[in-house]
Parts: C-alpha cells; sequence; structure tokens
C-alpha cells in the first residue's frame, strides 16, 4: 500500500493535520466499520454461544497481530485496557517491599508512576528516578527492577539498548513504541512490555496489551480471576489460572472493540510495518529540520515518531494551532508542544504546522 | 412507556424468544445508535481534548445512572468492565491473610470465587461454604467478611434480608441483581456492591460497576493509578488518588463503550424501574406457573427474573431449543435450563418457549 493510499484509510486527515497519535491515533474507517459490523451482529442476533466464540476468535487474532508487532508468542501477550492495567498488574504482582528498589526515569507517565508510587507508599519500596539514558548504568546490587518507558512521552527518547544487559527484570513501558517504532522484546532483553492499542496501532481507546515473560510471570500474585482467566472456571474454589499470559487478561473487552482494534492494526500491517515505520521515522526526521530552520529546534530525542519543540505558550499556541486545524499537544510541566509523526501524515501536515508556526 | 413500545426497541426480539439476559441483555438499537454515533465522531474529527472531555461527560453520565439505580451517591460508585473485576478490586485490597475467615455460599460465579480461591491460594484465607439462606446465620467470630450472591445466578435464590444486621463487612455479587430486580446498597446494608451494564442493563459487555462504602474503600490498598484514578496526575510520585470511588475506575474505557451503555441504561430508565422490575418479576412468575403446569417445576427461587427449571439434557435441549429460536441458557453442573425473563419479553415468548418444551 503506498502512502496516498493508507493516508486515505483514515478520514480525519482530510480536514485534520492530525499529529497526536501519542496521544490517541487517528482511527481508519475500515476500523469503524468493524465495530459497527459487531453492534449489528449483536443487536440482530443478540448475545449467546455463538457471541462468545466470536469474542474469543477475535481475542486470539487480536493477540496474534500484538504478539507479531512485539516479536513474542502469543501465549505470552495479554490482552490489557491500557498500558497501564499492565503495568499495575505486573508491578502490583510482585510482592515488593521494603529493601527492594526500583529505578526508573525523570521522562515517566502518571501510568507508570501511579503504580510505582502505590508500591512507596504501601510497601515501602523505594524508587530511584535518574535520566532515561542513565536508567541501565545505574543498576547496582540494590536494585530489584528496572521499570521505565521504552520512548519517553516527552521527548522521544529511547531507553539505552544497554538495559538488555542487565541483571534484574526490565519493565518498559511501551506506549510510545509499539507501532511507533519497530519492536523485538527478546533483543531489548525486556521481562515485560506494556503498550496501548489507541495510539500507534490507531486502535479504539480501551485497548492494550502486556508482553511478560513466562519466568516473571509465574512469580506474579494475580488476585483478579475472572471468567476468562481460569482454564476451568466451573471448578470453583480449585479453578486454576491459565498457564499462559491469558491469566493477565483484562475481566472482559466487548466484541466491538476487539474488531474495531484488529481491523485498525490490519490496515497498518497491510501497508507494510517496515513500510510504516521507516515512512514515520523519515517525516519525523524532516519535521525535525524544518522546525530547526526556523529556530525552533527540538528537545534531543532518539529515531522515532515523537518531536517536541520549544513554545513560549504550549496551552496558547497548542490551542491556536488546533484552531487552524493543526491538532497537536503540549507537554505539562515542560515549555514544550509535541507533535505526533505517523505513516499516515504527509509533508503537507508538515508544511501546515510550519506555515502555522510561521505566520 | 408501555410493554409494547418498550419491546419495539429491542430488535432481536422480533425473531427469537430471547430469555438470555443473565448471561447478557437484548441490546436496544438506541445503544447501538449511540455507540456509533460516538464512532462517527472519533472517526471524523480525531481524539484530542474535546474527545477527552466528552469521555468524562459520559462516565460522569453513567456513574449518575449507575448510582441512581443503586441508591448511592455517584461519588461511591467505581465504573468497572465488568461485576468481576469490582470483586476483585475489593477482596484483593483488603490486606486479607491467615487467621481471616470469609463466608459465601454453594451458589456463586467463577467472577467471585476466582477472586476468593486467590485469597486463599496466596495468602491462607479460609473460605466457609454454606448455602445462600444461610450466609447471614453462619456469621461468628472467626468471620471477616460476608462475600456472596444478591440473586444467585443457578436458582435466582436472594440473599437473606438477615445480611444488613450482620457485625462485618458485606460483598454482594450483583450479577444478577442490578437492573433486574430493585437495589437499594443502604437497604441491603453492604459495603460493597458489584454488577454488570451488560445484562440487566441491556449495555455493552465490558461494562460494570462497584458501588463502594467510604469506610471500606478507605481500607482498599489500591495499587493500579491510572490518569483516570489519579486527582493530580501530573504530580509524578506524588500524585493521590481521588477521594471517591473514582480511585477504583477502569483504567480505560472508550467512548463509544460508555455512551452505549448510557443509552441503553436510558432507554430501560424511561420505561420506568418499576414499571421494569414489575413486569420482568410478573412474567418470571407466569413462567413458573406455566411450568409446573408441564411438570417442570422450577427450582425454589425468590421474586426475580430467573426461572431455572429441570431438563433431562440441560445442553441438548438447549441447543434444540435455540434452533427453533429460543434462546437461554443451561447450568453447568446442575440438570437445569435457566431462562431469564426481562421486561421486554412478552407472554408470546413463555408461549414459545412452552410450546417448544411440549412439543
Amino acid at each position: 500500500m503506498d502512502a496516498p493510499r493508507l493516508r486515505a484509510e483514515f478520514p480525519v486527515l482530510a480536514r485534520i493535520a492530525y499529529l497526536n497519535a501519542g496521544t490517541d491515533g487517528p482511527l481508519p474507517a475500515a476500523a469503524v466499520a468493524a465495530a459497527i459490523g459487531e453492534l449489528g451482529r449483536e443487536v440482530g442476533e443478540g448475545r449467546a454461544q455463538a457471541h462468545f466464540q466470536r469474542n474469543t476468535e477475535l481475542k486470539d487474532a487480536l493477540r496474534g497481530e500484538y504478539a507479531g508487532l512485539l516479536g513474542a508468542d502469543a501465549a505470552d501477550v495479554a490482552l490489557t485496557t491500557c498500558t497501564t492495567e499492565g503495568i499495575a498488574q505486573t508491578l502490583g504482582g510482585l510482592a515488593l517491599g521494603k529493601g527492594d528498589e526500583i529505578i526508573t526515569s525523570d521522562e515517566e507517565h502518571p501510568g507508570l508512576l501511579g503504580a510505582l508510587s502505590a508500591l512507596r507508599e504501601l510497601h515501602g519500596v523505594s524508587i530511584r528516578t535518574v535520566p532515561l539514558e542513565r536508567v541501565a548504568d545505574a543498576v547496582d546490587s540494590r536494585t530489584t527492577l528496572v521499570a521505565c518507558s521504552h520512548v519517553g512521552w516527552m521527548s522521544g527518547s529511547f531507553a539505552p539498548a544497554e538495559l538488555a544487559d542487565v541483571a534484574v527484570p526490565v519493565l518498559l513501558d511501551g506506549a510510545q513504541g509499539v507501532g511507533a517504532v519497530p519492536v523485538d522484546v527478546l533483543a531489548l532483553g525486556c521481562d515485560a512490555y506494556a503498550g496501548p492499542g489507541q495510539k500507534w496501532l490507531c486502535g479504539p481507546d480501551g485497548t492494550g496489551m502486556l508482553y511478560i515473560r513466562g519466568e516473571l510471570r509465574e512469580r506474579l500474585a494475580i488476585s483478579r480471576r475472572g471468567y476468562s482467566n481460569l482454564q476451568d472456571a466451573m471448578s470453583g474454589l480449585d479453578a486454576r489460572l491459565h498457564d499462559d499470559a491469558r491469566s493477565l487478561d483484562c475481566a472482559s473487552m466487548n466484541a466491538e472493540t476487539l474488531a474495531c482494534a484488529l481491523a485498525a492494526t490490519r490496515v497498518l500491517a497491510s501497508a507494510g510495518w517496515e513500510e510504516v515505520h521507516g515512512r514515520a521515522r523519515d517525516l519525523a526526521q524532516h519535521l525535525c529540520e524544518r522546525l530547526t530552520e526556523i529556530g525552533r529546534e527540538p528537545a534531543p530525542r532518539g529515531p522515532g515518531t515523537l518531536v517536541s519543540f520549544p513554545s513560549q505558550d504550549p496551552e496558547g499556541e497548542r490551542a491556536l494551532l488546533a484552531d487552524r486545524g493543526i491538532v497537536l499537544r503540549n507537554i505539562p510541566g515542560r515549555p514544550w508542544l509535541r507533535a505526533s509523526v505517523g505513516a499516515w501524515n504527509d509533508a503537507e501536515d508538515i508544511d501546515r504546522l510550519l506555515a502555522a508556526l510561521s505566520g
């Protein structure tokens, strides 16, 4: 699928220079059609045995797509409602306490910091914060775990490759990773990778994934055990958890949301992931050069899709740009606007942003 | 709204004698239209600031509807993805261990039993199982908590009124309660009440509610802390949980699912809850009498909407009925078929079922 054809899959791009996938991706028309198809089936046929079989098929298919993207076995991938949920399931299940120390970075999102603050407040776990590029170097004999971004949501910096070699488990927050840049959980050497379905995979809100290595999963105390987490749900108090990542699946997700996420991911897959990643990376680089030309040199970043650049009035300028049909976000606490550049964007979106910034 | 008008809101009923709301209710056309409306907005406008504001408005509105139904303050109601999630959040957060004993009944669903088995396996909590009508009498000095159904999913029995007077906290599984029968959490005297959106409220899968009394909520160790659970999410590790039940909200739910649940609930509300409850109760009673006439006397039950009756081949007979456009379920482990009777059903649905059972 060439660039104009991919772009045409996203109705919002006909009108808006949508540079906001780091928050929520543009939805493809095919994803909405898939959701509507499921809703039509449910309203007409009701929801009984065939419905639950359909739900399971959709979960299997979506899990397979996510696993493929992560370079993981489907058995090691749980379906979650969002990145936050996978992080909380992992960190909350490890029975950490006083004497444990987690290293994190100074560029983390509330979705990770919330779970870390809970460990500190409830269990006395020590949290050490260092710059993202230092998280591997900082590991020492006190360290229990590293939990940080794969790609930082503020600047677009990447976690250091040296994380693959540290001696403790690593949990990566992949909110700005999966879909945006190539991910290979084995090469990254991480033990858990939590990601969203609604950002760079252009799916609906309320979707996500958790890759978790079997050895780490087996250490987790899993207290939420619903029908879909159990291999023999009708065995009462003796029911056993699935012996794979389904034990961590979110308790319930509807068919319309699953189908929407699946169709969105497949739109991108059909364009070719290498194409999708390469085109976004190159266009983001192009944006960086254009911004530098007008004296708005972006913050240091990795070779990804986020471009954060200075603004004297981030909130005001964001609103002004929105009025002109250019959608991006400001970063709370930093004097930055952040553009999220996807393979669905084109040079004209960049031109519109530059013209508005210069005008 | 009179009975035929309410019935006309549910397209599936034009063709199918749908008696399966105890699993998943029939979806009203208005609920699907509401979901499609949100999807249309998202695909055309993208998902930025106005989108998240819309999501918050929908959450507030849905929380308000649920709270009204439960006789609770909205501040004490969390939005969940299902009954199971609310149960797990409550039981998993109480830091119970050896020496604690929970009383439950012999008619519980995996959604509750899963969380109880986790407490037993991971923390050595003792679980004592008694008949549902005995859960209040069974409380003694060893008892830490009672966790059982408001209305049992197998027989339709009700938890005893005496639960309101026991000296320990009570968690009710309201999967077959809220929407089916009147619920007043204060009169029930429960400290937590977990319920679904997709059963008797005819909403989408992946929706639910947790009422939790402030005193019990304040005892919970809440380890999942996402953006929507925090009152000052941008305060990093110092961010504080909302000081109401939003601290327990599921991490993410999309606008289409919220709007679908809200519209479904409002269809029923517009018919009047007293009408909805009374009509379903009377029609279920009518079904009981008809079944008794043909020698299929239902299992002992309460004055609700579930009617479980004997079958010599529950799975086979369920399939046979489905072939004739009559949808209900069999109960695993019991020689029963279970009909779920709602205000949307009519005497003709009952006639069809009886004719098929007799024929």
